[in-house]
C-alpha cells in the first residue's frame, strides 16, 4: 500500500511522522500519526506498536501536538500510532451538522446505516487496515500491540481490544465513553451508524462487551479526572463499567482517579507518561 | 491592577491559567498564560518565576499547548508566565497584513514609528507592565527572575536581559533571531516600528547589545537546531552573536547545537526540560 509522507521532524531523537494514504475500507484518503522511536529510525530495530484513538473533534494533530507523548516513547522504545477520528474528504449529507456525529466522530464502529455504511468502518479501518499498513512500513514487533485513547477513543481502545481477545496486549483509557447506550453522545451516535435497534449498540459497548466477555483474560486500566464536566454530565460512566467487570474473572480493572482533573489534554499530558510506561511494561516482556 | 481569570486547569498538579488584563503601556487588552507550580497552590510558597516570549503568529497558547514545559516547572517549583506577541484588539492600518509584521510580531520592542507607536510597546510591556501584575497577583520570590523565548521571542529574551543588567538571573533562548539588524525579519519590523536610521536599531539588536556589554557578567544559553529553516535562510545568525561573545569577557554563552532539529515545537519540546533545569538551577542557587 502507497504512503505519502507528508512531515517528518525530529523529536526526542526519533521522527514524529504524518503520512496520509487511500484506505480501501474507509473509501477515502486518510492522515495518521506515526512516532518511530530512535531504535526504529537509527538501524530500524523491531519495536512493540501501540495505537492511540483520540477523541471527538480531534484530527490526528491534537494528541501529536498536545499529549508530548515522545518523550516517554522515544526511551521506552515503543512506535506509536495515531489515526484520524473518522473518514475525511467524503461528502455525506448532515456529515458536519454537529461535533459529536460525523466529521470527527466516527465513534469506532463499522456503520450499517444508509448513509454512513458506505464510508464510516472505523473500526475495521483500525483494527485491519491500518495495522496492516503500519506492519508493512514500519520496523513492528509481530504480536506486540497496545491500544489506548482518550474518550470516544477511550471507548474505541476499549472495544477493539474486546472484540479481539488477544490481539491487544497491553490496553489502556482516558477518561472512555464507557457505556455509549447508556449516554447522550453514545446514544445519537449509535442510532445514526447503527440504526435504532439498541440490540445491535451491544458489540460496540464496551460495557456490554465485559459483561459477555469469556475469552483470554484481559486487564483494562482506566484512567479518570475526578473534574472532568462530562464525567459529571454523566456521557462517560467508567462506574458502569467497573461494576461489569467485578462480576467477570476475565477481566481485570486497574481504575485510577485523578483528584481534581478535566477532560483537556493538559490532563492527558500529565498522566501520558504513566500510561507509556504501563504499555511497554506489558509489550515488552 | 485587575486580572479577569479566563482559564485555569490541573496541570501536573500545579495550575495551568490563562488571564485578561488591561495594558496601560499598550493600551489594550492583553492575555497571557501563568502557570502555577503545586507549592504556589497549595500554600501559596514563593517561587522563582520565569518569562518565555514566543515567536511570530503565536499568541499565548502556542507554548501553553504544545511545548509541554509544565511537567518540569512542577517539580523544579517554578512559576512561568508567558504573555502574547504583540498588542491585541487595536485597529491599526496594516496590522493584519503580514504574519512577520503588525499583529503576532510586536518583536519586543517599543515603536518610535507611528501609528505603532501608540501601542506597540512590547518591551516596556515584558520588563515591566507585566513583572507588575504577576508580583501583584501571584507567590513570586523577589529578585528570582529568569527569561527565555523562541526565535523573535529568542531574541526578545536576549534583549531585554542585555538592556537590563542583573534583572534576570537566569537567560536562555531557543532559536534566538540573534541579529536582526541584519537579516530580513528584523530589517523589516525594524524600519516599520523604529525607523529607516540603523543606528536606532542598535539598542534593539541581541548582538550588537552584546558588543557593547559592560555591566554585571551575564551567561546567555543559546540553543539552535542544525536543520532549522531559518537558520539556513540567515534569519537567525546565532553565529553573530557569539562571535561578539567571544569578544567581551562580561557575556559568557553556552551554545548547543542539536543535530537534525528545525525551528518547531517538536524541537522546542525535547530541549524544554533542559532549559527549565538550566533556569531553577540558577534561580535557586
Amino acid at each position: 500500500m502507497k504512503l505519502e509522507l507528508v512531515s517528518t521532524t525530529k523529536s526526542f531523537e526519533g521522527e514524529q511522522r504524518v503520512y496520509k494514504h487511500h484506505s480501501n475500507i474507509l473509501d477515502c484518503d486518510m492522515t495518521f500519526g506515526v512516532f518511530l522511536p530512535p531504535a526504529a529510525v537509527e538501524d530500524k530495530t523491531q519495536c512493540p506498536v501501540v495505537y492511540f484513538l483520540s477523541g471527538l473533534t480531534c484530527t490526528h494533530e491534537n494528541f501529536v501536538q498536545k499529549s508530548g507523548f515522545q518523550g516517554t516513547a522515544a526511551k521506552q522504545g515503543l512506535i506509536v500510532v495515531n489515526p484520524d477520528t473518522s473518514p475525511r474528504g467524503v461528502d455525506l449529507p448532515g456529515q458536519d451538522d454537529a461535533y459529536d456525529f460525523g466529521s470527527g466522530a466516527g465513534f469506532y464502529v463499522d456503520a450499517t446505516e444508509a448513509p454512513w455504511s458506505k464510508h464510516y468502518k472505523m473500526y475495521s479501518y483500525v483494527t485491519q487496515e491500518l495495522p496492516e499498513v503500519v506492519n508493512e512500513n514500519f520496523p513492528t514487533l509481530p504480536g506486540k500491540k497496545g491500544i489506548f485513547g482518550h474518550s470516544m477513543g477511550g471507548h474505541g481502545a476499549l472495544i477493539c481490544a474486546l472484540k479481539n481477545p488477544g490481539l491487544y496486549q497491553s490496553v489502556s483509557a482516558f477518561a472512555p465513553i464507557s457505556n455509549p447506550s447508556e449516554c447522550p453522545w453514545g446514544q445519537k451516535a449509535f442510532t445514526g451508524y447503527l440504526g435504532a435497534n439498541t440490540e445491535n449498540w451491544q458489540q460496540w459497548d464496551a460495557t456490554s462487551l465485559v459483561s459477555k466477555y469469556a475469552s483470554t483474560p484481559q486487564e483494562l486500566f482506566i484512567d479518570q479526572g475526578s473534574a472532568d464536566n462530562f464525567l459529571i454530565g454523566k456521557q462517560l460512566l467508567p462506574e458502569k463499567l467497573l461494576a461489569a467487570a467485578a462480576t467477570n474473572d476475565h477481566i481485570q480493572t486497574i481504575f485510577k482517579q485523578r483528584e481534581g482533573y478535566d477532560h483537556s489534554y493538559f490532563y492527558i499530558a500529565t498522566f501520558i507518561a504513566e500510561h507509556i510506561d504501563y504499555h511497554a511494561k506489558l509489550l515488552k516482556a
